[in-house]
């Protein structure tokens, strides 16, 4: 643990991203992605699950007006509990009065003005913050006097608050409001979210901690931790800190919170009591302890980015020691070439290392954007470019292939394969869907993609007192210690590109830049500079002045992967990327049965990149040599083997991100070989 | 059509089966599973899940003595509606007056006495039978006295009869009921049970029908259908035949019965009506209008044999037309090489056409069962000899793998592909064991294995008025018009052996030989009669006398089999059979990571045919040369392709049905090529 190499991400409103990939992703998010998301939340999107989230935000508002006005005559109605999913009955009016939607419902708000601070940062726009504005009052109406603020529980009569931290998302819905209120204010100086988020916090860490009255319990899905983590570091108020603290150190002790809970919630429901599994909710042992990743992906990424806040923050060397065994349980045996994580549907978990199946895997969006948090993270804590190569990944294949070129349909479940019949017929593939989808009712996905990809810059570059870090290649310039980089890329086409540095006066700082991965030779060139190479980061020291420029050269070949020979179902399979690409064959390209097709086994050297565009959107394809298995004559199931015959044919690759945006149809990444 | 092909099943008296390979399983259901069976529905094995079914009949004996005593007086208690699977609180003693289990326990019952029936048949037994007609006693006892014998229904208070046909098995319970009472009469001559089940079926009867004030409905788990047409056919009464006819003829029409039926129960529970899948229950069209295998696999089958019973006893040429599309759907595009049937978990049911899943497999024992009974039935409509093969191939893998070599342990699932690993900690593959289970809370499998299997010479011989067929080999002999045929062979690990007549003057008939579709160049040679071959079977006919034989040279080599290239999952794959034995391979003998050992494309010529043993039972084994592929070294979970090496290897492959009788381990049928 090396406390002199801990980076912040540098701020947004300190950096300009001029990358026609990236510039484009954003302004999708910008023009369609928010104003399409304001639509949702107020339930106004014909055609799609209504979110309620406004109605149950000024539901409760109108709640604490009533109580201002007849004060202690005032008697909220006590609902009986309704479940994780309250939805009108069929034909029902719905009450103005009642809370409706998930429980965790109040978060599409939480994320979408989280989203809405980023784009701010990167792009004023008074419209937009009006609008805000706006939807701020209406939350802020609903806090409860005593800082209290998740509608469900307002609305339901707050007898149960706090009761059902393992299921209910109470302790979710405030990490949220935390990470949309700092957004927020870091973008526009204002802080009134911020405040009702802190007055939230600090009720919460009034309820919670070790007194002997306070409670033991810990968030059932995780994301308070690193979003207290983040509030401490904006406020610098320490109860933060400790309350994240607490949540982390009590998670998964004996005597268990959750059997505790369990017990009460039964007898309040009048039936027996049975344990669960903790482990999804990676809360089966201490977090000290755990060494796999487990459990519901999202959770699990989430928990672990929260870990790494706490190994930073409290320089915690065995804190550190559990991220790092748990990246590397993630990485090394439950990764997707496509950078999504989570392999079975059941629970939207975890499977078990090296159980990756291609055509029913869930490869959350979600998770993949934890993934992304996770290893911006641990690049915080130790600048080593695996984390960056795979938060690269993860970014620019499962986190883009979650919405659509024309950012208006999003994908919850990344399959690697899939047969559009088998969707439709086969129930075990309910959860996967061959055409992304409007909204979801569970909308946790489109705002998740809207938040990240507006704050990109946040992952592309962290800073030292003295280092500023490029991990990730995107053109744009950012400002550090008086001097502006400036960097042009072809990325993620090309792996050539030029840091130029702008300053009035020469400036003493070291420039670290990633070697990547997938590139065999990277070269960083400049003259003048002391370099040091280490963990995949070459390190530029000096003095830097107006024009000085550093060449980057990451040849970028064709890479024909092979998975580790304990991922079943990728057995004499290979899958090809390009750079941080993963590529798919689409139907559309190489016509049905895709299963039948194969690449040659030296496919990687004698493969081509050509120009193409997919709906207007320029990309490289691949072209790779194979063969089509010529389906069998005969009119049995099963026939006596006879060596299979060949015809020869060509391979259309296109990146995986850009899949399933020009109608339904077969998809495959993993290629028998 | 040819109504002067029909045939009959022989009857199970007029045979005796001295097979060694068959007796052993005759004699380990007789010895064993019956025994076990009986423990069981009075819930007295240790440690496995109580049936509850002898509670129930007791229960409602009880009641009836009560009516009886109190008359008028006496009122049964209501019981609320408590759902499809009733179970006593935690810690709650069971209430002697109440019902427990799912809907249809009362079936364990009648699959009981059937197999004991057929067990009887075969080989008296005094105290068996003594046991079988306390039991009777006790199922009588509780039977109302309109008929009426349905313990769930009458023991929560009758108000809610015939008002769940779609879910609640009440006709699925009158079926089996039928079905236990003919083999039990047919076996003993003892008719009490037959009457008791004559009386429910006269009760049903009056109920259902055209008439204006009888109900539309029809069951949602098919098997009355059938067991009213044999009952038809043991009892002459016509009655029987309309009841089974017009619960085929209502099947699926328009208004749709379970639409009526779904609003009436919604209104009844107060909640909105949503109507279903009704392809689950085939009840999607008309029965005449279907061509496809859809829905729950087992109701599936039972349908489609009593389909096959109308067309045969209604001489309905448009059933048979429905049956022979019925059939090719499922032996054509959805059939595993196991002769397992019904590819998906969810609905426990067919999947689309070619999407037969190896490690999710469903291929319920019973659907397996469910094929056997179609496809004699289809015999008994028209002697092809596909029809047997497909029967062949259930019976010796599926249904046998159904049940360990020592009787005492069951499965429900069947997969083609087994990762223990997997099974414990990958919940898609809940339903999926790696070893067998003691007992099931819902055990329709082992009950319906062991009728089968003590019937398993119904399925070998059917007869019509002057020719017997023999369908399957099996050592011994059975009775036709004044001849006996005493078969020898030594199946299914050769298919050589020979047929003698006995007969004490020379007798005028057809001996009718299947040419199995496994063996190539099969010849059936006898002298001095007239042979004619015609859809797979050999027609010998003329005057037989004492010692007339006929030798059966069907020659059995190793098959190296492929799938039809749209079946996914078996693509680059082939698995091994030898007649109508399928092979697997396990761990035990060949390692672990089963996925990386390969068969040489010239295996079937090479491979050889060794004896072998597998607790205490004697097998063909097969030895195989192949490959495996070396795991790959490094430290990556994905990394650039290199040509993998191979060391070589043999294989060993066991009978599929011999699988999981060492311990756990890997399995897998189909093998890389």
């Amino acid at each position: 643990m090396n406390p002199h190499m801990f980076s912040q991400p540098a701020n947004l409103r300190d950096m300009q991203i001029t990358d026609s990939f990236w510039l484009r992703e954003m302004e999708l998010v910008r023009n369609n992605v928010i104003p399409y998301q304001w639509d949702a939340l107020n339930d106004r999107v014909p055609g799609a699950a209504p979110s309620w989230c406004m109605h149950n935000f000024r539901a409760a508002g109108l709640q604490q007006q009533r109580i201002r006005e007849q004060g202690s005559q005032w008697q909220a109605p006590v609902y009986a509990y309704r479940g994780f999913n309250v939805l009108p009955e069929e034909g029902e009016e719905p009450d103005p009065d009642a809370f409706y939607g998930f429980v965790f419902q109040d978060t599409d708000f939480s994320k979408w003005i989280e989203a809405v601070g980023y784009s701010l940062a990167r792009k004023p726009d008074p419209c937009l913050e009006e609008i805000a504005d706006g939807a701020i009052d209406v939350v802020c109406s609903a806090q409860d006097e005593n800082g209290y603020l998740d509608t469900y529980y307002l609305l339901h009569g707050m007898d149960r608050a706090f009761k059902y931290l393992k299921d209910h998302h109470e302790l979710y819905c405030l990490g949220h409001l935390i990470e949309g209120a700092v957004s927020y204010y870091q973008a526009t100086g204002k802080d009134k979210l911020l405040r009702a988020a802190c007055r939230f916090a600090d009720y919460v860490a009034q309820l919670f901690g070790y007194g002997e009255e306070q409670c033991k319990g810990y968030p059932g899905h995780e994301i308070a931790e690193m979003a207290l983590m983040r509030l401490y570091e904006v406020t610098g108020e320490e109860r933060y800190r400790d309350l994240a603290n607490f949540f982390l150190d009590q998670r998964g002790t004996q005597p268990h919170y959750f059997d505790a809970e369990g017990h009460e919630r039964a007898e309040y429901e009048k039936r027996a009591f049975r344990p669960g599994e903790y482990s999804y909710y990676q809360a089966h042992k201490p977090v000290r302890e755990q060494d796999e990743a487990v459990g519901h992906a999202v959770r699990a990424m989430y928990l672990y980015s929260g870990m790494a806040d706490a190994a930073r923050i409290n320089q915690d060397e065995s804190m550190l020691e559990a991220c790092r065994r748990l990246w590397r349980s993630t990485v090394r045996d439950k990764l997707y070439v496509t950078g999504g994580v989570g392999g079975t549907e059941v629970g939207e978990a975890f499977s078990f290392p090296f159980d990756l199946p291609n055509d029913l895997a869930y490869s959350e969006t979600c998770a993949a954007i934890g993934l992304a948090f996770f290893a911006r993270r641990m690049l915080q804590l130790e600048p080593i470019s695996q984390y960056a190569d795979v938060m690269e990944l993860a970014l620019y294949n499962t986190v883009l292939a979650g919405m659509a070129l024309d950012g208006r349909s999003f994908f919850y479940v990344n399959p690697l394969s899939v047969l559009p019949e088998a969707c439709r017929r086969d129930k075990r593939f309910q959860h996967v869907k061959p055409v992304r989808q409007k909204w979801f009712g569970c909308a946790c996905c489109p705002p998740n993609i809207a938040r990240i990809v507006s704050s990109v810059g946040a992952y592309a570059w962290t800073k030292t007192e003295d280092t500023l870090f490029t991990h990730l290649y995107m053109g744009g310039s950012v400002k550090f210690r008086g001097l502006t980089l400036e960097i042009t890329t072809g990325m993620p086409w090309s792996g050539d590109g030029e840091a130029v540095v702008h300053a009035a006066a020469p400036v003493s700082a070291t420039l670290a830049f990633r070697l990547p991965g997938w590139s065999r030779g990277a070269q960083v060139l400049c003259e003048g500079k002391t370099m040091e190479i280490r963990d995949g980061y070459c390190y530029l020291s000096g003095l830097w002045q107006e024009g000085d420029t550093v060449r980057l050269r990451f040849p970028m070949r064709i890479r024909m992967l092979t998975a580790d020979t304990r991922v079943r179902e990728n057995t004499g399979k290979v899958a090809f990327m390009r750079g941080p690409v993963t590529y798919c064959m689409e139907e559309k390209d190489n016509g049905a049965a895709m299963h039948l097709l194969l690449a040659d086994a030296e496919a990687a050297e004698r493969a081509q990149v050509l120009d193409g565009e997919i709906e207007g959107h320029p990309v490289k394809l691949l072209r790779v040599p194979g063969r089509r298995e010529k389906p069998r004559a005969g009119d049995e199931l099963y026939q006596d083997y006879t060596a299979p015959e060949y015809e020869r044919t060509e391979l259309t690759l296109i990146p995986y991100y850009a899949w399933a945006n020009r109608g339904e149809g077969e998809m495959n990444v993993w290629v028998r070989v």
